[in-house]
């Protein structure tokens, strides 16, 4: 089985992700990167779905992005937002993707491995920028030039699966691979036992997927969640 | 002044490439990373060099790149080659540039910054893929579609000012700028005190940079440096 890296969030598309991966008889090596986000119930949640859905090995890469803040989600003093708002959110956290996708990276040359697996989705997203199809190609472009490996002549692949799914559609596929996904955790600011708000971003679009899938939604919400 | 992100090492180059950056009257925020190399006098010489060359401020950022290893700066079980290799070697990191530019990225948009200053050097230099001219614009490209601030109109500008330069015309370069190169360590293995080997890739270019311009090299060697 070819190796490939598959970044790993404890979410409801990463989780997703590395289904379509493990289903294309990869041998799925998880990276999931302890930022300085705002909970561990994320964390916990991607150690859980690593194991359940047959990853080989699940790595947590610590990285402090509070040090240069700048986003919701890696500024305590920024209020998550409960409404949508306009533009890009505020829980955009600069450069993230970029860096994870750079660690990802690193890690696929070392394991060498050609693939790299990553949940970005572009049509039910907040817009953030380093989610869109361009930037996926602009990447790959860049590690076709990055590495040791690339000069040597393996090409990398990085796979978007569900880059250009809705979240219903993301949901019924994870649904028919057997994902149990009230073992994710999407919210953005989830109570101390892993339950979710029910009002951010993350929220609203992964409870509009699961109503618009007709399928019923496992999430554990928090008491008084909208 | 327009702010800038530098990043920083403490070697010969990036203190150049930080000097030059001041001379064109860029207000300098220099990143420096402790990803788990070898020895700390790299880091200490970064500190002075930010001191002495004007920066506005110097950060130290922590992210273990021996969780991966595959080089001889990560993993300690690998030895520093002293002689001559074929190709890339060991000494690469896998992605590090990849890794520093992403973090340099997010900094920069955090700062409101469009300018960043990356010493990379294609001509007196290891080999390592990602010091060429073709990365350095595939990185630029990819820093114009990965942030809020590239979508909302700020053009990042990747300034790479010596990755042209002989190891000799950077040393002259530097001179004129009033560079004290006894402030920056190169060394892949200074000893405990901060000297050099005098054996390694990064000395013998070094070396062979102050004599080929003719400028006395005011390197700390250690005892039995070659």
């Amino acid at each position: 089985m070819p190796r490939a890296v598959v970044l790993l969030s404890g979410g409801l598309d990463s989780a997703t992700t590395l289904a379509i991966a493990r289903d294309g008889a990869f041998d799925c090596h998880c990276l999931t990167v302890d930022y300085g986000q705002r909970h561990h119930a994320e964390l916990d949640a991607a150690a859980r779905v690593a194991a359940v859905l047959g990853a080989t090995e699940q790595r947590v890469f610590k990285l402090d992005l509070t040090a240069f803040g700048g986003s919701a989600l890696t500024d305590r003093s920024i209020p998550v937002p409960e409404t949508p708002t306009r533009g890009i959110p505020i829980t955009y956290v600069p450069a993230r993707n970029t860096i994870f996708l750079s660690l990802a990276l690193a890690w696929a040359e070392v394991l060498g491995a050609r693939d790299i697996f990553f949940g970005a989705n572009a049509v039910d997203y907040s817009g953030y920028p380093d989610c869109r199809p361009e930037y996926v190609r602009a990447f790959e472009a860049l590690a076709g030039l990055a590495t040791r490996a690339a000069v040597e002549g393996s090409r990398l692949t990085l796979h978007t699966p569900i880059i250009a799914l809705s979240k219903a559609d993301i949901i019924r596929r994870g649904t028919a691979l057997g994902i149990d996904y009230g073992l994710t955790v999407s919210c953005y600011q989830p109570d101390p036992d892993g339950r979710a708000c029910g009002r951010c971003d993350a929220c609203r679009l992964r409870r509009a997927g699961f109503a618009a899938a007709q399928i019923a939604d496992p999430t554990r919400y928090a008491a008084g969640a909208a």
